[in-house]
This record gives structure tokens, sequence and C-alpha cells, in this order.
């Protein structure tokens, strides 16, 4: 039975697991939260992981829940549109919405996680380790068997339940995976493109090489290029590009020469920018670029998954960090209509019903967006589109949401409704345009019933056939 | 390099490794077919294995291409129809299909694998070894080692390349999931109901105790009980039931009283066609429900998975079976294209090109039918739809085919496309019945005219929005 000075056992202290501790230690429950890496905070970053990360409203809403969002803002750039660069390095800023308010922001993962547990330490009911790497995992008892990386031993915790926030390469899932006692459903799937990081410095005096109030993207069909800035004047430059089967892929990629003149021919002005280009893309590893999803998330009334443990997603709707803080906010509501009334199976089994279905909604969003991020540099379609809705915002602010601000900017609605309306959105648009049913002399407000109008009539049609 | 002498190693004698082998050697490769069970020519049948099967087009097609069609049509009982039985005991007849010639068949599996392992032990370039257990894989170099379960010795077989068909638990598919060389996609998604096998015996002198041309089926929402008749009079009845979370579910049907209750209140015809219901309900093993997709298929142009080993999916559509013998037609094909042009990871990853597509598609409609199948029981709307369409393919028998044609009886079309058009129908109908645009009055081939109109509206948005 679930009670107030339980203890918790934490498995992970990323970003997810930490603010996973700090709100639950603020809800007076005993805290060990267990680390597989050193203190970030004592040592030099892991140069494998991106080194910043896009924070908005929802991951926003998680920080807030737990009294640290303010801290948070200090360490953000606003990014309010993104800025397209094309081959001849002509860019132009397209506006992540036309409502002036709706930003994204750029923020340091190591500066944030470090904020995160500067705060779990500050709790008197938190106890934190470091380098405890977990082994095994016993769903049904709530322990785990953890290697001390110091000193080689062995050692084993255990907690009246074991939350696992330990990361897309998850040993808590793994166990589950490996089980035999009930059925576990579980999916990994990739794609066929592979990323890496390239860093654009500061400039000698600490400044910012190109505009820093954007999310930098040269789109090139299957390859792009996208860049965030970083609070010490440099941005963090992230390659996307195919594994193999491509005229500049991975496989092919393999010397200076190749990797100069695919750079030079693609991205001029971004070269220009990345005066160690070579050394690191040979340094820093190729990374690749996966969706984990999985059923259930909890065994036992004992144990359950949060954060990319349960949901792993592709990066291409800059939502994997502000989905797991968004998992620490719904937990905590199922928490706060079930304390004392039910027990931690209960707790887990409402969670997960009430989850379960956002977290495959922002993956499926995340790979659609992939594809339409390349789309968008092919199609006069998708960009005639683009404009229309931009216009719909500015104009119309209270009236239309795009399929992206639905899913950034307002965490009151699902991920859910967000994917089921701004799909039937997207139809609706590209089907009206296309059948040039939205003529230029046709007055906005006239465009918007329109539209309004058709996204209506998909959702309903979807509904009488689909449920 | 492929060359007609090449020697191949297919594991698992099961029907799609067995019907492979057959074709292969037929083509004049040197094959070596290996099972993990005992000949069950040579031993009593498995009793955890579902006993008979639906064999239609799809499947028919591919023992015509190996030449023994009309040797399996010897086992064959025809099913013209679904036979749905209600609670009180009333039946009625749903015909498959407005046509007279598309039916299915019920078939004995293990009666149709000896008759395929007959064949392919009479070609004399196949060798079948038997009680050897795949313990590991050599993917890289094609070779396999085997427990020899009457010896306890180890053995180790070889290829030019090695085939795996070893069924939804493959080995081979398994030493794809943990190479760690290569990006492995794959996902097990599990339904929340199992199943349990159940007879109806023949009678005395050997007839069937109810109609032998249909299958029968006792939908009852969230359960359901099918029957397929076999050759010596009996039926095989499989009981689909959730695992929990229901007043009736095989977590809480654990004794002989509850059994009993469950079946008389549910299926009281059936009850009493079933005089070993409850010895049989606590002896046979109940088992999961799950659909596997992977990719890739192939690794180092040495190996390659086929049948349910790549693509196990639920038995809802009755096309597991045929859908692995497709696959033998589909890579007999890619063969008759590329045999002496290419080498073996041409053809394999051909292969994997133009049918993955297809298994993914059928695994979908697998699912998506066990959730049809429970709302047939419930809702006026489906009913509907399916009395308009038998009435459509009555009448114009040439004009248009139901979803479960396309998919069952149109083999000249892929999974894919039959499930593209087939879910645009499905959703033309239903909404053109639920927004009342096909009244009584309507005569039938304007009802038709209107349906076909909806569906390729359907089927344009969808390409435009989606490509």
């Amino acid at each position: 039975m679930l009670e107030k000075n339980n203890n918790i056992l934490i498995i992970g202290a990323g970003l997810c697991g930490s603010l996973l501790a700090l709100r639950l230690a603020q809800r007076d429950y005993n805290i060990t939260l267990i680390e597989k890496r050193p203190d970030l905070r004592k040592t030099e970053q892991d140069a494998g992981r991106s080194i910043n990360l896009a924070l908005s409203d929802r991951g926003l809403r998680g920080l807030r829940l737990a009294g640290v969002e303010e801290k948070a803002k200090e360490l953000c750039i606003p990014m309010l549109g993104r800025m397209i660069h094309d081959k001849e390095g002509n860019t132009f800023l397209s506006k992540y919405s036309g409502r002036e308010d709706e930003y994204i922001n750029s923020v340091s993962r190591p500066g944030l996680n470090m904020l995160l547990l500067d705060a779990v330490e500050a709790m008197p009911n938190v106890t934190i380790h470091f380098n405890l790497g977990c082994k095994t995992v016993d769903l049904e008892k709530g322990s785990a068997t953890f290697k001390n990386y110091n000193t080689n031993e062995e050692v084993t915790f255990s907690g009246d339940v074991l939350l696992g926030t330990d990361g897309a390469g998850s040993m808590v899932r793994k166990s589950m995976f490996l089980h035999r006692k009930f059925l576990f459903s579980f999916s990994q799937e990739w794609l066929t493109h592979g990323y890496k990081e390239i860093t654009i410095p500061a400039t000698k005096d600490g400044g910012y090489r190109t505009d820093k109030s954007a999310l930098h993207i040269w789109p090139r069909g299957e390859d792009m290029l996208i860049a965030l800035p970083n609070l010490d004047g440099s941005f963090t430059v992230t390659l996307f590009l195919p594994y193999s089967n491509s005229d500049y892929c991975f496989d092919n990629l393999t010397t200076p020469e190749m990797v100069t003149e695919y750079f030079t021919k693609e991205y001029p002005d971004a070269v220009a920018l990345m005066p160690n280009l070579v050394e690191e893309f040979f340094e820093n590893p190729t990374g690749p670029l996966g969706t984990i999803k999985c059923a259930p998330w909890h065994s036992y009334g004992k144990t359950l998954i949060l954060g990319d443990a349960a949901h792993a997603i592709v990066p291409f709707y800059g939502q994997g960090m502000n989905a797991s803080f968004e998992d620490v906010v719904v937990f905590d509501e199922i928490l706060d209509k079930h304390e004392g009334k039910a027990d931690w199976n209960t707790i887990f089994s409402e969670y997960e019903k009430a989850r379960k279905k956002d977290t495959d909604a922002i993956a499926d969003l995340a790979v659609d967006n992939f594809h339409e991020m390349k789309e968008h540099t092919a199609s006069p379609l998708f960009q005639a589109k683009r404009k229309l809705e931009t216009a719909f915002e500015a104009q119309f602010p209270n009236k239309y949401y795009s399929k992206y601000s639905l899913v950034t900017f307002n965490e009151h609605i699902t991920y859910y409704e967000a994917l089921q309306r701004g799909r039937a959105q997207d139809k609706a648009i590209l089907n009206l345009i296309a059948d040039g049913k939205l003529p230029d002399t046709m007055a906005l407000e006239e465009k918007l019933k329109l539209v309004i109008k058709e996204t209506e009539d998909i959702l309903h049609d979807d509904a009488v056939a689909f449920g």
C-alpha cells in the first residue's frame, strides 16, 4: 500500500529521473536516486550526447510543477522560428507561430541536469548515488543490483517501489522484455539515417557567429543540418544523413576529402562557421535514430518505467525531453487523484492508461516530421500550406493552431488530440490547395472557415469508420 | 555468387520451409532442410498447435507453383461463409462473397505438412534432418549449430546461403536481434486476448455434428468461439478470450464450475457439441496472440528469414499460412528475374523490398479484423455495410470486391493494395450509410456508383496528404 513515507528507488538521474525525484521528494516520499554515470557536476561532459535540446511549453510545465521553471529559464535561449538556409547561403526565417509569445528554447542538457540535481540534493529526504550501473532488476521485489564502477563491488538496493528512468537503453525495460511471466509488447524502429554533432565555436570575444534567436536548418531533401545556440556563444550543429545507399552517406564519407567535398557542396555557408569540421566529423560518434515503444510499463505493483525508458522518440519534433517532463506532470496528477485511496498497482496502471496513447502519438508525430522536413524543401504544396497557416495564426490567433502549435505550445491538449486534429488540418489544407479551392482572391477569413469545416468533416468521417 | 548448384541450408520444415525447400529443389539448388521436431509422419501430433487452418487463393497459388495444389485439395473442406451462432442458438450464414466460386478451405496443418514433406523427400537433391534444434546462427558465414535431441550432440551445418523458416519463435531472427553490427528494427505486439483449442468430436458413425461447409463463429463482443471442420468428422474449436480484466477471462476461469457456467451462458448450442469441454479446457495450453514485424530480413548476403520467422500475424484474417506460401511465390519471382544476373545479397534485398510492405499490410489487416469481428455483433452500421457489400458482389461480380474479397480471393493484387482500397471502401460505405446517403429507395447500381466515387475521393485525398 502506498504511504507518504514509502521508499522509492529511482534508477537513472538524467533529466526525467532528476525531475521525478525532485517532485516525489516534494511529495514527502523517501527517495534513493541512482545513476550509472559520474556526477556530471564534477566531471567533464560526455561528448557523445546532445549538448543542447529544445525546451517548450510541456517541459516548462513540468519544471514549474517542481518550482524550478524560473531558474531553468536563465539557461534558455529563445528561438523564434526556423532559419532556413538554402544551398546558395540565402536565409529566411519561418516563425514557429503567427502568435508573438509562441517560441521554443535552446537549453543545455548538462546545465539543466545539474540544476535539477542541485535541487534534488537540497531535499532532506533524497540520497543520490553515482557510478552505480544497474545489472539486474527483480521486478517482483522492486530491487536491483548495481556494479560500483569505482570499487567493482556489487550492491543491491530496494524500495517499496522501483521507478526506471534509465533512458532509451533502460535495464529496467530490458528486464521486462526478458521476463517470461507476462506478455511484453515491444518495438524498436530505426530510421535509415544517423546523426553526428559538430560545433560552431563562439567568436574570439564570445559572440555568436550567426543569429542566436533561431533554430537554424539546412534542409537538403534526404540530408539535413540543424544548429541550436549555446549560452557560451557556440552552436551545436547536428548532421542527419543516411547510413548508406546515397551519394553521400555515413558509409562513404570516410576521408577528409569526401567530408569536405560534401559539406562544401551542400552547406557552404555552414562550412565557413565550422573550423574544426573534419576533425570533429571523425572524432565524434555517429548515433542511430530510433523509436522505442512498449507495454506494459509496470509490473507487480512494484516497478514502473517513465521517460525515454518507456518511450524513446526521434528528435524531429524537439519533444523528447518535453514528453519526459510531461510524464512527471501526469504521474503527479494521478498521485493527486489516488494517493491515500489506492495501491501502487492502481497508480501505475492508471498512469499508463492516461499516458500511453499520448507518448505513442508524439513518437509517431516525430517520425512524420522527419519525412515532412524533407518534403518541405521539395514541395511547393507544403510551402503554400505553411504560409497559409502562419497567416491564419497571425490574423486569427485564437481561432487557428497549426499541428506544430498544437504539439508545442498547447500543453493543455494532449499529444494524442494534437495528432488527431493536426493531421486532419494538414490533410484539409493540402487538399483544398491542391484542388484549387483556396484561390488568392479569397479573403483569409473565408479560407479559414473552409479549412475548419473540411477539418471537422475529416474528423467526423474518421470517427464513423474507425470509432 | 548465386549458382544453380548452390547449397542452401533451410532451418525449419514447417509449412513455409517445406514448400520453399520443394520449390528451390525444383529450381536445382541442393537443399539441406533441418527441423527441430521429430518427423511428424512418424509421431503423434503436437496437441499444442492449431490442427487446422484456412487455405485460400494466395496459399493455393504457392502450392500450384510447386505442383502440389491438386493433392492439397484432397485435404480441403470448402467453407462457403461464416455461420454465425447467436446466444439463443439461432444461426445464419454470412457468405464470404456474393460470387459463387469464392470460398475458403479448412485444411489439416499436419496433413498438409506431411504432404509437402513427402514431395520434398521425393526430390533427389534434398536432405532432411529431424530432431535438430538450432542453437546459434553465424549470420556472416551462413552456418548454424544444432543440438541433436536424440544424441545430445552438437552439429554444425552451413550453406552458400541460410534461409530461416523457423516460425514465430525463430532462432535465426533472434540472432539478428542480438547481433550488434547492424540496426535491427523489431516489434512484438500482443493482443489482450489468448486462445485455447477444444474439440467437437465426430458422431459415432464418423459424421459431422454441425454443418461442415462453413466456418462457425460465436461472436460475443470481447469473446469469441470459432470452429473449422476436419476430414474425420470432427471440428476444431478455438476460444478467443481476454487474459484478464473481464467478467470471464483466462485469469478467472480456474474451476470446472466456472468453465461450465461461462460456456453454458455464452455458447449453449456449442456446449452440446463438446462432450470433453472441461477436460480439454484444463489440459490444452492457452496460447498468446501476437504480431511480429522486423527489418532487415537478410544480412551479409548469407541469411534471409521468410514466413512467420519474418512476419508472424494474428489469425483473424485466416492468412498466416497463405502469406507464408505467397512469400515462396514472390521469392520465386525474384529468382526468375535475377537468377544468373545478380548475387544473393541483391536477391534478398529485392525480395524484402518487394515483399515487406505486403506482410506489414496483412499483419495490420489481421489486427483490424480482430476488432471488426467484435464490432460486428454490436453495430447495426457494420451489419448494414456487410449486407450491402454482399448485394454488390452478387449483382455486380466484376465491379465490386469487399476488403475481405480483395485480401482473400484476389491474389493478383498485393496485400498492401488490398489494405489501401479495402480501408477506403469501408470508410466510404460506413460514412454514406451513417449520413443517410444510401436510402432504401435508391437503386443498387446507384449505390454502387456513389460508393465507388466516394472511395476514389478518399484515396485521392489520402494521396495528396500522405504521398
